[in-house]
């Protein structure tokens, strides 16, 4: 940690910071500029409170050296975190396609997409049962009911299942569900992050629609501190002053993740673009970034989709995209 | 509702369209030029679902034209709401002053500093219990006990209370809380607004970190939804690409809101900035711009804070604040 | 200075990079922890390329701790700049509200506005003559025969003038002009700033759309680095997410500003906003805030307006908004 | 166009804003619901002032149904442009790589630079000689003179030169320069735009940093309403709040552009993301995503580089990531 004081600090301000910090264990060395003066802590400096030191008010700025993540921390843990879902792996070189509509609507339409999506390849389902909708008037999902749809559907077909839990007080419906996805809107719901690092089943985590990547790894921790390893980021799309696409998606983000942290990180074009024409090019592009999986919607009827309908890719649109996608993620194995 | 068809869209596709919105109880009018095709719908086009529509594979774009909120909308409700807690009355020319530590930390504190704020002129207490902190390493609040010392110290300044909610779980010990926080984090937690839409305590909703003011009404439509019309919206500063200061103060916002809903608007600078020495002129500047109200950070010792003590005001800083917001305050409702 | 380097990094490389520093006319003091080698750079470190550090492979982070403005800091300039446009002093204490229509569109139009503004109260006059527009195919403004009209009505009323300048090779229309102003797309036209630095006419500096307000600064300082010291801020509005105003205003800025800079400030809420109603709070807060001036559009007739009529006030409503611009401006001066 | 009037507009302020727009060559058909009126006008809309209509008190709002480029839009021009550097062709399946150093140094420097990224693959070069810095202190480009050394190693090389221009003052010392690249800060330079439409040299005209989609291809129409059809737009990465990278590429950007234009589209990583080891992998996923190009910073020697140095690759760095790069592009043509 870096302490940089006023210019004109006093000596004995400067003591008083000094011995302050004496009740931590760290060791603080001062270097004195004409103007400034630079305080360096080294050893562990987690316990310092930044907010405390801040509130000096001869300290004009601080800086963090120690990312402020731990268990996340590629540092701390170099080889990739593979996420098992019941033998469909993912991270560490497994890729892996996840499919399904925006929302679970009936027995048929959730079965007829599964097995068309499994036929093409997807080897997890998705499908929304509880839906985070702007609007309070919009469909809020089929609920615990949805949920019970998906496992008529992973019965059928064998797909772990990916579904969407909006408040731990939901968690036991959510028994034999495979993967449980934490929405944009909630990865600062630390209250449900907590309860969800106390359970075992894999998180998806997608990234808040304004949330720094940094901010995003501490949600993780929030997960991984609570004894549960097995998270998934995904990249979704962030907010910027863009409009021509629904979110602005962030491929660097890949990259970015792949030097800081060992765990899986997917993308989701679907959400990000919001247009059904962009999905295709983008997941190409997030595969040759490095992404180790792709959330894509996928309906059988877009047009009487209860949500998402405009981003939603039909079966042969997705069986589509899918030669092409297993066809790049081989190149890019094999070829660079 | 404004349909606007791709070029060469034909003639048969556009029956089909007029057709299917024949299932709702709008009335559709065409307009043919030569490249566009155009469809008004007039009615309560509520029940018209845009993704279906949008999913229509020549329909190029959408424009609703009626607001998405209703029981937030002023057009629905001229007269402005106030929301009275307890005898505190905000809203409708009522202006408060709520004022507090970031969070609550030892009783000896919070009594102190509730005395201080309430000498000053401040009407209602905050301290936070339930703390959201990015890091699941940081002081995450006193929690239960946190909302025990706040009620020692309503009892001893007969002052209301203001505290966040972090969980539905929670709101049991929030019984005898006044004014129940929703924080920006939460701001689209749908699960935790309908359960406090179903309960009749005022809720101060603070506007999310990258949140439109559309988004904001809807999440304020989903507590009225419910029943429960007493909300406080709170401008806390958005999150832009400027890092001088910790967040955006939006104050456009302010004026936004005045013309869009009934419900009081009030302005919280000390989040909204970080730092104690613009707390004060953007204080002054809210109220300018019109707002019923302000939320200031203030601790008895900004330098052992457990949090946020950067920007907190100590209680002199505060008290010579409040003489000039309540002469601001006077002189905008008597001269202006 | 102060250079973070990577976990692991030898000691031979740390002395490799201390050699190259020794260039440098600056003091450098090394502080190492287990994972961590710190070093500090006191003196004049202006002449350190940031660049070429980074471009150590081990240098992990680099942390400028001047800030790297010089004439526009306050620190070497604590006494407030006054900008003297005959007789109309802006800054240090003196408060002025520039008035006028977004373009000059016709003799009768700038004339009649201009007296208007000035029976009302407004000091300075705006105009544009050359008008940077998104299209090609909008008005491009009157251009020379633009700035002939602005000097007919300086002439008429004695008012002096303000206006934009789009390239260099416009300077010589200038030459009667009061005040130069650069536009927020020209911000960072870094050949005009120098252009504008190297004559003496006051410039009046708009913040770029996406510009953070240590760039602003450093625009100030291309202009300051060539000579000419007289420059005005304008903050007219940023870009961000929300869609419900034009552009977002960011009033903390005057707040950073003022304690960074002693140049003086001026807000542009027509810019801001894009909308007649929000003017004339937003007007007031940025006075509650501690602007220095304002700049406000006027149109005698706003429908017929050859650009941004909806944000223009007419001469009554402006007459209706001075009132309270000058009574809030006295209020302040004599009671805060 | 599409007009919506408030609530509550009487029938003679409806006639008044339709005989308005009949001076105008549109035809309006009006319908009315029980609260709105929509006026839908057809025909070409292009002169209809939008500002003009707005500023009619009663009209809520407006909503453009035509896409306000004509030149640079695809519907105008189905065939992708193919554009033509001395027999170096680019867009319309010709893809290239633009590499070299960000700024000019020396004779040595861009020479040795050229011609290694000439052997690697590359087949046009990059180097600055005028440099947009944000500081004036920083070093600002050998300027004309190197434009001449610029002019040496092309005719060493053979390869085709790109240079920024950063006034049009400037213009006469780009006449043996191949392709004038308009950096991101001058995007809405207007009057460079038009100056640069009326000479032949092809345009690589970059994204500004808070520039839409929608006002990128407006700059376009600048250049090609002035004739010079010859441009390639080049996504940078746009500014978001996000700070682990320099800027946020928008891969999505390049997905929109294929859609609405036929014009040329490269990727900049380098700049996008200011960091070495990020350039790699989005180079590919760049290709991936459908781009026609990419321009990539490249330095003899980093560490000496006098701007940018941590984004600059080595020339072993760029040999080794045009073998991925020339192999994935291969695979694009012939496999997806």
């Amino acid at each position: 940690m870096v302490l940089i004081l006023k210019d004109g600090t006093s000596d004995s301000n400067i003591m008083e910071l000094v011995e302050y910090l004496d009740a931590y264990n760290v060791s603080v060395s001062v270097t004195k500029g004409e103007h400034t003066t630079i305080l360096c802590l080294v050893g562990d400096t987690s316990s310092v409170s930044q907010e405390s030191v801040q509130s000096f008010s001869f300290v004009e700025d601080i800086r963090r050296i120690q990312e402020p993540y731990k268990a996340a921390n590629k540092k701390s843990h170099p080889e990739p975190t593979v996420v098992d879902i019941n033998g469909v792996k993912i991270g560490g070189g497994n890729f892996q396609v996840i499919a399904g509509p925006c929302s679970v609507e009936s027995e048929e339409q959730i079965i007829e997409v599964a097995k068309a999506v499994k036929a093409s390849g997807a080897t997890l389902m998705r499908g929304g049962a509880f839906k985070p909708r702007t609007s309070p008037y919009a469909f809020q999902g089929l609920r615990a009911e949805g949920i019970e749809l998906l496992l008529e559907a992973k019965k059928e077909t064998g797909m772990p299942i990916v579904t969407e839990i909006m408040s731990a007080a939901h968690l036991p419906l959510f028994d034999h569900v495979d993967v449980i996805q934490v929405g944009a809107r909630n990865m600062q719901n630390f209250e449900l992050l907590k309860v969800l690092g106390k359970q075992d089943k894999p998180i998806l985590l997608k990234r808040g629609l304004a949330n720094t990547i940094e901010e995003w790894l501490m949600s993780a921790e929030y997960i991984m501190s609570g004894g549960n390893k097995n998270i998934i980021l995904c990249e979704r799309g962030i907010r910027s002053f863009e409009t021509a696409t629904r979110n602005t998606l962030d491929l660097s983000a890949v990259t970015v993740l792949k030097e800081k942290t060992h765990l899986p990180v997917i993308v989701d074009p679907s959400h990000a673009t919001g247009i059904v024409q962009y999905v295709e090019p983008l997941s190409l592009a997030a595969i040759a970034a490095g992404a180790d999986g792709l959330i894509i919607e996928v309906h059988n009827n877009p047009q009487k989709a209860l949500c998402d309908g405009p981003q939603s890719l039909t079966p042969e649109q997705f069986d589509n995209t899918m030669k092409k996608i297993k066809k790049l993620r081989r190149f890019m194995e094999t070829e660079i």
